[in-house]
């Protein structure tokens, strides 16, 4: 248990950032948070110790107090604006500041705002994790870091508190990109997955043995192993990361395709049908209702 | 070591039977085995106990000897050939026989061999595995088995010395269905992985740490667990698991779909790539070029 | 120049609607409109003579006045609310009434509709167009036709005045099959011909001469010639076909092969770019920014 | 009738070279020619007039003789062979030589082909042709021609006797590309017209009233206006244009893709599609017997 004297500022309180933030109070962190969304800040506050949580108005407010501050943002377009926007993290950022966004974001945005950070002496490192909201809760998360060494030995105890060992990737950016890359590994063997428990379904099989012998040969995966028997043969659909993120690394994924000139059929796929996903069903619904926009896409429109 | 006076027959000595039939030498088998290479039959001789192997010159010849029969081939022809062909099974089952097709073949012609089989009082069961050459040979691969109870319980000592307990799958053919679309889980999976190599590579990471990454994270799948560092980073391309056997195994997915009428847009992708793949790097080289190919695909053809 | 003494009917005043419309008045006949856009009303009765135009404030209101009734709505939900929702047609509907649908709608539905009307002793047949708002224009837009011989030959004297002599398909909702099926095979030339474009292009080709070559030659196509040089090389994409109607013209398509249980690589991969660009540009921009959308597809998200 | 004193060069009698021969025959042309076929060169002599056709035994023999020579061969690899290879054209060539390849080459290869020749200072001119065989006995061929406008300026003449007058394309080399773009445009409208033709087929549609449809309306192209009717309603698969050629063309347009590193996602489909219609059908079968391999994929294998 790593207690610091100055608290940590923590922006972005949503499925994976309040699991993420209550890791560091178990470990005794204080923490300087921000959050639009009043719900997200009393949810915080409830479980915490007694002075353990602070509010800031904005992310400058943040930035004035703690030394070290990690985003937790649906998108590069959020982090841009907490960075960027009015009252934003940038213009208060001074030497020694380090920024750890934990978010999937582009990683051209990523270096960016990193350039932008260190034109004032600050560290901007990117930190993704991996794990769903599930290994957030446990602080059990997979986590890649990019950035420099510096930077990186600053961020790792703080990184502990809330998952394994960080892997270090590379340069800043390089952490965003293997996450997207990741994202998609992840996609491709959840529709693939998704196709082949409803091929089955129709052929009458016992879906329940099917995901056993999935799990016990090749077509093992993340999504076999901890999806299909709870979330989608349930049609529960509970996963907790939604079909508008995955939507959101799937381009990230494309736009590194675009970047690198390479030709990645699967890919360029899985961009389209998480898009006509997104289409049908809206962005917000769980990731793994791309099992059920299969069944719909096979049936006549109203 | 359970040992059986009759010897076992056993039919097709390639890549996955000739192990396979070394692990029931070594709990104590006698078989009697047929392969058209000579190669094939000298390899299993070599290392067997003194009058553990005999060899028949026909299937027919195999039956005449063994109650059970296993067959290793490459697919549903072979299989017919075996069984159906001038010299083959058919002609010489009797009640009391029982034949277990442990390729992957296609359902539908192993419920037509498996009534064909009933007409003349035998059993025929699908049992086909998981695991590749390496658990092969340790005698730990995963089997499911189709078929009924009554000779599915004779089967089963036999099949525990080549992997773990079968999975129950449901009817005869069911197997086979199984292994065709956990075969299409674990291609899509690959050529996932492939792709975000080879972009992860453009952009010049490491890949060594981005399969730590993928393994950590929720692109974890077989393929990048036992196969990325191995065989795919070195080039090396030995799974020993070949090309156009992937190609069949996705063809038979296909039927699948066809058979139920699902609009499966991933087993299509993945169909037309190895398809692809096998039209120019031909049908026996290792599955895993499935990336050297995405490489080439990119490459103005001379 | 055919008159007839009972006015017509005529739901739907958009992009289609107007000119089509306008093609009637001036064939003599007098109409009685109905469509939610003041301005759209307004535009109709302007170029009208007067007392050839009246409006209707429901379906039900159109139908109490005129024994056919046209309908050019975007879509199968808006027929349904014409004749079934509240002051729908159906409930006004008598023998003797004929329900000419001149959109692009679901086979299903135009069938479930036509035994609705068929139950009150009136007809309803589907006669939608190709052509675009120029040959709407002109009056010389293709017509498929599809019902009974006796309600088809009282629609053909209509139908001319808009078109070519009307083509018949077959019983009622062939002509909507045929008519998703044609913008199917339009859509995909289409987006070859803007791929081939892009990648003209950035080899620095005259596309002009490009567009020409593909004129004289197999590439040819609908929209080849007459989309490419006027609406696409100048980024004018003003063809007045909304993106939106296009991808819901391939879901039709969708369902047909659904229906049918036919595999169609070309349609699946359609659908799902259609549905990518739909979410990307919104509904309501012009179909053939389908080539701006693959530009954008490169470039990394922000 | 425009003769000329001297011979022209003809390399490659296949099923567009002999036809173009003969239309050169027509014209009063005298022709040097060369083909591995005797049936091919046979066939050339029958309907010649006396003294018209000389053959020679290797393309060297045939620049002896020729300035101008029109190469009609089956890909880059057979142009290369007859330049390079033993025997070769290129050794031959002397300042004045002018070499027009007519087939559909690689234009890297051809940009390649034509450094070489002028540094023996030569012209090498891509003159790729579209419609067909049947437009190839007509000389109504439409002709790209690529190159500098001296040696263009030569080679009109000559190739105003097989088509339409050419379309002057830019550089060496972007004949090619556009052809291969052509073809690119023709195949995805051949294959969305196949698959339109199976579901109306599906639906109990009658296919002639269909292409009749296809053709008053916006999915009208080269295919369903020339190729329908005749050839795939009738299962006579029989334009004169082989599978494995198309696929070539594919493959050349997916060096253009590669080249610009530009996504195109139906020329990706495409190219694995034909792909695996060629390692299903072979090379040599016709291309509309694409419309015959959508049926197959559809069925299980055996
Ligand atoms: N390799 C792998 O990792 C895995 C393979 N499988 C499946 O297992 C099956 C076997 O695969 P694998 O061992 O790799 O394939 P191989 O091609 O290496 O082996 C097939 C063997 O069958 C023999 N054979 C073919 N026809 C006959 C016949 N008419 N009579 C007798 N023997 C015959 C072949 O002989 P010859 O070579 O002389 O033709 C060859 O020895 C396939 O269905 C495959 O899909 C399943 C899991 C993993
Ligand atoms: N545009 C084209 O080139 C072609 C279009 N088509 C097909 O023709 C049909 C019409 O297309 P288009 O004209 O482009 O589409 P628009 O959206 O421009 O026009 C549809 C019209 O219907 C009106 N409308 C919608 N709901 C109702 C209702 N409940 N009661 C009365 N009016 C209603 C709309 O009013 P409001 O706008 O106020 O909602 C609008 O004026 C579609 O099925 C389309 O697919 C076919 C061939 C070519
Ligand atoms: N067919 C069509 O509709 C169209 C074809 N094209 C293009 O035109 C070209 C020719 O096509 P097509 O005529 O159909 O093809 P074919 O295969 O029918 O003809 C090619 C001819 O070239 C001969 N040939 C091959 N190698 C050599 C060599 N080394 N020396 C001399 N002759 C040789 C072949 O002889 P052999 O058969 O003995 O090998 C054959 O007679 C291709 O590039 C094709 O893509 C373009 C437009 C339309």
């Amino acid at each position: 248990m790593a207690a610091a004297a100055t608290p940590l500022g923590f922006i972005g309180l949503g499925m994976m950032g309040l699991p993420m933030a209550r890791s560091l109070l178990r470990h005794g962190r204080a923490l300087v948070a921000c959050d639009p969304s009043e719900a997200a800040r009393d949810a915080l506050s409830e479980g915490a110790g007694a002075g353990a949580v602070r509010f800031a108005a904005t992310p400058a407010g943040v930035a004035e107090t703690a030394e070290t501050v990690v985003l937790v943002l649906p998108d590069s377009k959020a982090v841009a604006q907490v960075v960027e926007g009015p009252g934003g993290l940038l213009a208060a950022l001074r030497p020694g500041h380090l920024v750890v966004d934990m978010g999937s974001s582009l990683p051209a945005e990523t270096r960016r705002l990193a350039a932008a950070a260190a034109e004032r002496g600050a560290a901007f490192l990117d930190a993704p994790v991996s794990g769903g909201v599930a290994k957030a809760r446990d602080g059990t998360l997979a986590i890649m870091l990019g950035g420099d060494d510096e930077p990186c030995a600053r961020a790792e105890p703080v990184l502990r508190e809330m998952g394994a060992p960080p892997i270090r990737t590379g340069p800043v950016g390089s952490a965003h990109a293997m996450k997207a890359l990741n994202n998609y590994v992840y996609a491709a063997g959840l529709l693939a997955a998704a196709e082949a428990v409803r091929m089955a379904e129709a052929l009458g099989l016992d879906l329940h043995v099917f995901t056993d012998v999935l799990n016990a040969s090749s077509g093992r995966n993340v999504a076999t192993e901890t999806k299909l028997k709870s979330d989608v043969l349930t049609g529960r659909y509970a996963a907790g990361f939604q079909l508008g993120l995955m939507r959101k690394d799937l381009e990230t994924a494309g736009s590194i395709a675009a970047e690198t000139g390479l030709d990645a059929p699967g890919l360029s796929l899985c961009r389209a049908l998480w898009a006509e996903a997104v289409e049908k069903l809206g962005p917000r619904v769980d990731n793994l209702e791309i099992h059920r926009f299969l069944g719909q896409r096979e049936t006549a429109p109203r």
